[in-house]
C-alpha cells in the first residue's frame, strides 16, 4: 500500500515579514535595500522557474494557468521595483552613494537607473506592449508555420511602432535604435556598432568567398545516426572535462538550448539530441556550459544581489563561445575528446582522425539559418539582422520591404539565395517577443571573446590545459577576470581591466583569418 | 553553432498592479477578494513548483537557495493573509456574507477562519516552530540512520511543546489533541475517532490473526527483477486505463510518491521504480492517479479560489484509496490489466494466471513499515500512531517512554516483534515536520472510501467498466458526487450528499472482513 508524502504547502504558515520602520539611518536603510534585493531574487526564482519548468516538463495543457501565474508574478516584481517608499529609500541611498560600499554603491546604481526608466513608460504602455508581443509571437508562429509574412507584417509593425514610443518615453529625443541597444548592451551606440560590423564586413566577405571558392573535407562520416544515449554520456563527459560542478549545475532537454540561473548554486542548462547529427548537441553542450561556468562563479557577495549576474548580454555570450569556439573547435580540444567520441561512437568514426575530427567541426559554408551557422560566416548572419533593424527604426525601411531586403542583403553577404520567408526573415523569434536591438550581441560578444581569449593565452597555457585535460587553471583565469564581478563592472570596463586597453574588433577578424587561411590552406 | 535562447525574464517589465480604491461597495469587494485569491494561487503555485523541482530535479547543492525563495514566497502568503486591508475586506464581507453567492461565501468563510486563526498566534511563535521543525526534521535523519532514537528525543519534546501552546492559542481551552486534528479534518474529534478506532480494532485484529494462521500463496512470481522501461510502459499504461488527461497530468519519478497540483490543468504526479518489485509502482501510480483524478475534476468556477482544492485531507485520500484498493486491487482490475502485465513480463508471467496475480497483490501480512503494509493491515499501524499521539498530547506518555510503547502496541496490534527504531517509532516523517494529528486521515479516507464505493457501485456497473476498460461511468459519477465540489462542502455534508446516510466505519470493516474471509477461505 502506498501513501501519499505529506504536503503542507498550502498552510503556507511561516516566516512573516518585518514590521515597517520609520526614521531609518544608513545602516537600516542599506538593510531595508539588501532586503528588497533578496525579495527580488526570490521572485525572479520563481519566476524563472516556471518558465524552466514550462520547457522542460509541463504538460501541455497547462499553459494558460502557468501564464496566469507569471503574471501575478511579473506583476509583484514591477509593484516592487515602482512603489513609492522604495522610491524614496532609493532617492536617499543615491544621494548618499558617495557614503557606500563599492558593491552597495554599484546595487543603488543600477535599481535607481531601472527605477527611474520604468517611471518615465506609462503602465497602460507597459501592459499593451506585453499583450502585443504575446500576440506578435502567436502571429509569428502562424505566418512561420505558413510561410506567409503577411501574417506577421501588421504585428511587426504595431511593434515597432510602440517600441519607437518606449524609446522616446525612457530617453526623450535621443536615437531610438541607440536607445534599444542600450536595453541590452549598456552605453552601447548604432555609431560603435557600425564600426565594428565594417571591420567585419571589410575581412570577413572577402576570406567567405575564397573559402567558398576551394576543396570542402569529407564530412560524410557526421551524417549518423548517433545513438541517443551514447550523446548523453558525451555530454556529461563534456562538463566533466571544462569541470562543471554537477552539484550546482545539471543538464536537460529541450526545443532550444538554453542557459537559465536560479541561484550561483543552481544553473541549469539544457540542450536538444538529433539522432542525425552529432555535433549540435556537442557544441551546445559546451556553448551552455560557458554560460553556466559564468553563473556558477560570480562571487558570494554577489548573490542575492542584482547585481549577481552576467554583465551585460554581449559578456555573457563572449563566455560561452569562448567555450564552443576558441577552445572547445580548436585542435587541442578536439585531441582531448575524440578518443571518448570514437569510444562511444566506434562504427562511424573506425576509420577518422583527430585531426579529421577538429577539420569537420571547423567546415565554414554560407548557410540560411543563423543557429546553425558555423563559426566563420555567424557574424554576417547577425549583420543583416543589424543592418535591417536600424533601417527600420530610422524609418528608411518598411514592414514591407523587409523580406525583400533580406534576401538581397543575404545574396550580397553570404552569396546565397533565401527560397522562402520561413527559412528567412521568419526564422527567429526576437522580433515577435520585441527584442530590438538583441542581435548584435551576439556577434560583440563572440568579438569580446576573441580579445578576452588572446590575454587568456598569455597567461594560461590553453593547450597544454587540453593535453592534460585539467581546465582549472581556465576556469581559475576567468574567474579572477570575468566570471566573480557579476555586474560590478561595465563591458567596457571589464573589457579594459582584463585586456589592458578597451575593446578592439581586430582581435576577432585576426583570429577568424588566421584559423580559416589555415584550415583552408590559403 | 548555438545559441542561447532569449531570456528576458530579469527584465520583469510586465502586468503591473491596479491602483488602491477607497470606498467600495459590494461587488468591488468580491472583486477584490477573487484578486486576492488569484493572487494566493498564483504564490502557492510557484512555491509548490519549488518543492516539486527540488524533489525531481533540482541539483543537489541548491537546497539552501530554494530555501531561502520558499521562505520569502511563505512569507508573502503569510502577509497577504495577515494585513489590515485584507482583514477589513474579509470582516465587511463576512458581515454580508448572506447577501454573497454560495461560493463567494464559503471563500468568505474558509478564509475568515484561516485569518482569524493565524491573527491569534504570535509572529515569533509562528517563526520559532518553522524553526524547530527544520531543526526536528534534520535531527529525525540522523537518528533514524544511527537507529538512535535519543538524538530526536529532545526535538520531539520540543515540537510537542510548542503545539501545545500553538493549540492553546487558536482554541483556548479546548481540547490540544482535537485542535491538531481539525488542522487536517476539519470538525473531527477524538471521541468520533475513538470510536471510529474501536469499531476496526474489534473487528481487524481478530481477522488478520485468523489469516496469519492459514497458508499463503505463491509469490514467488513477484520476485523480479522487473525492467524499469517495461515498468513504466505499465504505468503509462495504467493511466490510460483510468482515464487521466495526460494533456493535463503528468508521471515523474521521486524518492516517495506524491501528487501535486499547480493548477486544475497542471497536476503532477509521481512514482518510484523498484527493480525487485513490480506491484510497488504498479499501486503507487494508481494511488495517485486517484489523487490526480480529484484535482482534474474540480470545477472550473473554483480554478482561481480557495476552494479549488480537495475537500479535506481524508477525503483526498479517500479517492486514492478507492482507485488503488478498491477498484485496483479487485478481481476484475486484475483481469483487465493482466494481459498487459504479461505482455510487459512474459517470463515471470509464463505460468501465471489473473487470478493468481490477484491473490498475489492482496496478500495480507503482518508488516514493519506503514507504507509497505497491506490493505488489511494499514489500519493498525495508523491506529498504533493513533493512541500515540493522543497520549502524548494529553500527557499521559512521555516521549522517553514512546518506543517502547510504540513496540507494545505493534505486538499487541499486528502480533510482531519491533526489531529496532529505525523499522518502528522513527520511520514516519510526519512528527519531525510538526504534523500531529495527521495519520488517523489516512485511515479514516480508506474507511470513507469504502461506504463511497458501496454506494458507487449500486449506481455504476464497476466490473463492467473493468470488463470494458472503460472507467468514463466511474469517473464521471465521482466527478458528480465528490470531485467537482473541491472545498464547498465539509467531509460530513459530502458522505451525507453521496451516500444520503452520516459516515459509517462498518462498511469498512465489512468489506474488509468479505474480501480477506473469501480470499483467505476463512
Amino acid at each position: 500500500m502506498m501513501s501519499c508524502a505529506i504536503n503542507q504547502r498550502k498552510k503556507g504558515f511561516t516566516q512573516p515579514m518585518k514590521e515597517e520602520e520609520t526614521a531609518m539611518n544608513l545602516d537600516d536603510k542599506v538593510k531595508a535595500l539588501k532586503e528588497h534585493q533578496k525579495k527580488l531574487k526570490a521572485y525572479n526564482h520563481a519566476a524563472s522557474l516556471l518558465f524552466y519548468d514550462a520547457s522542460t516538463s509541463m504538460p501541455a495543457g497547462a499553459a494558460e494557468s502557468m501564464s496566469a501565474t507569471t503574471g501575478v508574478l511579473s506583476g509583484e516584481i514591477y509593484s516592487l521595483t515602482v512603489n513609492p517608499e522604495f522610491k524614496t529609500l532609493l532617492e536617499d541611498l543615491y544621494g548618499q552613494r558617495q557614503e557606500l560600499d563599492f558593491q552597495t554603491r554599484r546595487e543603488v546604481e543600477e535599481l535607481n537607473e531601472e527605477q527611474v526608466k520604468m517611471a518615465k513608460v506609462p503602465k497602460e504602455e507597459v501592459v499593451a506592449m506585453e499583450e502585443a508581443q504575446t500576440k506578435a509571437n502567436h502571429y509569428w508562429e502562424v505566418a512561420k508555420k505558413n510561410n506567409d509574412f503577411s501574417i506577421f507584417a501588421p504585428h511587426l509593425e504595431k511593434l515597432i511602432a510602440m517600441k519607437k514610443r518606449y524609446a522616446e518615453y525612457i530617453n526623450p529625443g535621443g536615437d531610438v535604435y541607440d536607445t534599444l541597444l542600450n536595453e541590452f548592451e549598456k552605453g552601447m551606440t548604432k555609431a560603435q556598432m557600425d564600426s565594428f560590423f565594417d571591420a567585419l564586413r571589410e575581412k570577413l566577405v572577402p576570406l567567405i568567398q575564397a573559402v567558398g571558392a576551394v576543396q570542402q573535407p569529407d564530412t560524410s562520416f557526421l551524417t549518423g545516426p548517433f545513438d541517443l544515449e551514447a550523446q548523453k554520456e558525451l555530454s556529461e563527459y563534456v562538463m566533466d572535462v571544462m569541470g562543471i560542478d554537477k552539484e550546482r549545475c545539471i543538464l536537460r532537454e529541450t526545443e532550444h538550448p538554453f542557459t537559465i540561473e536560479f541561484s550561483k548554486n543552481d544553473v541549469r542548462i539544457t540542450t536538444k539530441y538529433l539522432e542525425e547529427d552529432l555535433t549540435s548537441n556537442l557544441y551546445s553542450v559546451i556553448h551552455e556550459s560557458g554560460h553556466g561556468m559564468y553563473e556558477l562563479s560570480i562571487d558570494d557577495a554577489l548573490q542575492f544581489s542584482v547585481l549577481g549576474a552576467g554583465a551585460t548580454t554581449a559578456i555573457h555570450e563572449s563566455q560561452s563561445r569562448l567555450w564552443e569556439n576558441y577552445i572547445g573547435r580548436s585542435l587541442p580540444f578536439c585531441q582531448l575528446i575524440f578518443p571518448k567520441v570514437k569510444e562511444l561512437f566506434p562504427a562511424q568514426m573506425k576509420d577518422v582522425t583527430a585531426e579529421a575530427f577538429y577539420r569537420v567541426v571547423n567546415v565554414a559554408k554560407p548557410s540560411l539559418i543563423r543557429t546553425d551557422a558555423d563559426e566563420l560566416t555567424y557574424a554576417l548572419h547577425v549583420m543583416v539582422r543589424y543592418e535591417i533593424e536600424k533601417r527600420m527604426f530610422d524609418g528608411t525601411l518598411s514592414v514591407s520591404e523587409l523580406p525583400a531586403e533580406w534576401n538581397r542583403l543575404y545574396k550580397e553577404y553570404l552569396g546565397i539565395d533565401v527560397p522562402d520567408d520561413t527559412r528567412g526573415v521568419l526564422q527567429d523569434a526576437h522580433w515577435a517577443g520585441g527584442a530590438f536591438g538583441y542581435f548584435p550581441s551576439y556577434a560583440l560578444g563572440t568579438a569580446y571573446s576573441a580579445q578576452i581569449y588572446a590575454v587568456l593565452r598569455e597567461a594560461v597555457d590553453v593547450d597544454a590545459c587540453c593535453k592534460k585535460g585539467d581546465f582549472a587553471p581556465v576556469c581559475q583565469w576567468l574567474t579572477e577576470k570575468i566570471y566573480r564581478h557579476g555586474m560590478l563592472y561595465t563591458a567596457d570596463e571589464l573589457i579594459q581591466m582584463t585586456c589592458g586597453k578597451p575593446f578592439n574588433p581586430a582581435y576577432y577578424v585576426d583570429y577568424l583569418e588566421k584559423k580559416f587561411k589555415n584550415l583552408y590552406a590559403l
